[in-house]
């Protein structure tokens, strides 16, 4: 990691460079992506700069009907693609076989033109769909929309119809189902993140191989907090979106991605702020049965609990591998913190401080600083209305280094620990570590939280975003 | 504002040096301070720099018995001195004659050594105190304590009760009554603060002439959430003391107390974190009808309720000033900014939504990049849950500047305005200006908040702080 040294007034300020995150991206096998999905992305000109991919498509061309979940932010002021994806999804009762994600600009408070691009968006993706037995268990479009960038300026639309409209035709059409295809969508949903998040993997339910790959972006207004469709308000400009070929029912799609996604991606925080566009969708499409030959039923909660069981673990595994991406690209990120909570009476006590702790300023600043100030730590904890009260003479906290080497308590039962200075700044200069912070209760609830630190960079890239 | 540019690897960053606060300290006549006080700042060590003060005593020297109230943080790790400060209230049953302070050290989680500390500072600080006919009203210590600084390091303990001795002996004695020593007092508060923070102010109950006079000191983990004593769990490192010479019932001085601090020092934020050490006393000696030879009783809610009112509303102005400063000298701000929320349905939603506005750190790095992204603000705005629904098209956001200027809104009735980008660089160039919320709904409450934006300066102090 270099640094760049440079004299401010009477204060030297050392600005670390942010190190290259470049390698969480790698070519995934083509055969690991699941069965019955075309994709691309596409410049259509809502960023200016000449080729970058701004516009994404993903279609499922399974005979099948496609189930579709989804998690849309809480913020009061829904943007138009959350509000009318989440009338499709209704309207079709958990239906839905096409995406289209732009990025660049969020098309959020923009009235009613910005409905009535939403859903021109989703009709003339609607067209490049296969016609085939399937169409017909849709009532309206089967198009979910997402856009992520600026709030509060119309999309370019005549472009973004003209890049979907490009697929109509052989000649131009660049939809594809391998690697290339696949990294190409994935593109298409950056804003500052800087690289593409893909990944991709394979499980097995009766016997059978089903497939599941999904792509993110993130960077900032990262703390999410998303909720069901039509559950209540929500948050954050966190979009993903997750397609597997096994064929479950709407209904249990939707829990699945519900308990996962709380686990994942609304346990995770760039920088506190709630977005008005978070949304991630499920797409499970059955091309996997029908790839097989296989005549199977949907797979539902209330008939086939363990398959169920085995569907939610790999929805939430792989939700929160592509949450942690998120947090590894957070704007300015130096860092990447586990926040781990335990000896909590309930869950949700756990949650609300790993929270806390990872949405501090004080204590971000600290990380990117590498400097072990638990005080910081447990003042955080400490702000935290709790179901029960805290005992500060049980608490502990730990730094745990990630590369198997020796924790370092910091602070034992309430009473501070001696610190090896060097070996805390041994542990703190790792790009990877844990913070863990044992409230010492009766209650055994756990959860964690990821998080990155606070840097110059941070606030470089938001100080000056729109120019 | 000086501007110093470097080069950052393939970007340039802009780094705006702080501009100089040193304005806002300006002297008060001796005249304009409450009678029967004495004062001092001393330097103890527990600062290294030579010279620089780090312990502050404040003496009631009044005949009366002196009444306190205090606000204490609701932090679960209260730090010694606030926990044996809420002791000797309690035990008093609201009476205390002095107050020691020391910055540089916090005293909090450090077990039973912080405690045994802390009451010795009591102690020593008891012995400076007149022997009066006041002193019978005391069954324990009669002095109240304050730290800050860093969490999790001792005191060092010898050095103060020096420093505290110091002044039993005429030759060494520093206390005085006029600006002098209260200036010498007000810097003792400071920790990263870069002015002393002081003020002074009279007013009239019944014909007579009232002072009240205070100091405080905030800079970095300031967001607090005080109660008065032994109310439940609290929070920040904000710190103040206001002495006046009027005569307040324990119980009504208490009262008024609580109802300041909600619409001040809780109603401003530097970085959203919450102190182990925040504490805000008030001590009323009554020496101003002691001077004038009038045998007053002490004023209480219940038997004036109009001199109650008068004394509370110029403790809430008092406060809102005092807290103010706090905002101006926040760590690395480059701004103050007042948020304002109305069409509430009640203060509590109007506070909430300030408050988030207020803490946002994409809103605060906007301001401090002079950026009028009202977007981040809406955003914020949304992600509050609120006691009814919020109507995203009847929300207008205004920005209204400092200089009397016309105010210019972005948002009316949810709809973007087309926004004069020149008039909007105007005004975020200001040091201060407004950001006014207004809801729209049926709901007549509103709330206030005063905030700070987010600089690289900021990230420089906090990365780099025990260092």
């Amino acid at each position: 990691m270099s640094r760049l040294v440079f004299k401010r007034l009477s204060s030297t300020v050392t600005i670390k460079s942010t190190p290259s995150k470049a390698h969480h991206h790698q070519p995934i096998p083509s055969s690991s992506f699941p069965s019955g999905y075309l994709l691309t992305g596409l410049h259509a000109g809502v960023k200016k700069k000449a080729g970058v991919l701004d516009v994404g498509i993903i279609l499922s061309t399974s005979e099948r009907p496609t189930s579709a979940a989804a998690c849309f932010t809480r913020n009061a002021f829904k943007a138009a693609p959350v509000v009318i994806s989440e009338q499709i999804l209704g309207e079709n009762v958990g239906r839905a076989r096409a995406v289209v994600v732009n990025s660049g600009c969020a098309n959020a408070v923009t009235g009613a033109q910005g409905i009535e691009d939403a859903w021109a968006m989703a009709k003339e993706t609607d067209v490049l769909l296969p016609a085939n037995s399937s169409a017909s268990s849709y009532t309206t479009s089967q198009t979910l929309v997402m856009s992520t960038g600026v709030i509060g300026q119309n999309l370019p639309i005549s472009k973004i119809l003209s890049a979907i409209r490009s697929q109509r035709d052989g000649n131009s059409q660049t939809l594809g189902s391998d690697f290339d295809a696949w990294e190409r969508a994935a593109k298409a949903f950056m804003t500052t993140d800087t690289f593409p998040k893909l990944r991709a993997r394979k499980f097995n339910i009766n016997g059978v191989e089903y497939r599941m790959a999904g792509m993110d972006k993130g960077a900032g207004m990262i703390h999410p907090d998303m909720g069901p469709p039509a559950l209540g308000p929500l948050h954050a400009t966190l979009l993903g979106c997750i397609m597997t070929d096994a064929a479950i029912s709407p209904r249990s799609l939707q829990r699945a991605l519900t308990y996962a996604v709380e686990r994942s991606f609304n346990s995770i925080s760039v920088d506190g702020d709630m977005s008005t566009n978070d949304t991630i969708l499920l797409l499970a499409n059955g091309a996997a049965a029908e790839k097989n030959g296989i005549k199977q039923e949907e797979i539902d909660e209330e008939t086939d609990k363990e398959a169920f069981e085995v569907f939610k673990k790999e929805l939430t595994d792989f939700t929160i591998d592509l949450a942690k991406l998120v947090v590894r690209d957070g704007e300015g990120a130096t860092k990447f913190v586990t926040v781990t909570v335990k000896g909590a009476p309930t869950y949700e006590d756990a949650h609300r401080i790993a929270s806390r702790i990872s949405t501090s300023a004080l204590v971000k600043t600290a990380l990117y600083g590498e400097d072990a100030n638990w005080g910081r730590v447990l003042a955080a904890t400490g702000s935290v209305p709790l179901s029960s009260p805290l005992h500060p003479n049980k608490v502990s906290v730990t730094f745990v280094p990630s590369d198997g080497t020796t924790a370092l308590p910091v602070l034992v039962n309430g009473e501070p620990e001696k610190v090896d200075e060097e070996r805390a700044s041994e542990i703190l200069a790792l790009e990877d570590f844990e913070i863990l912070v044992d409230l010492g209760g009766e209650g055994a609830e756990a959860a964690q939280y990821w998080t990155c630190d606070f840097s110059y960079e941070y606030v470089r890239i938001n100080g000056d975003y729109r120019s």
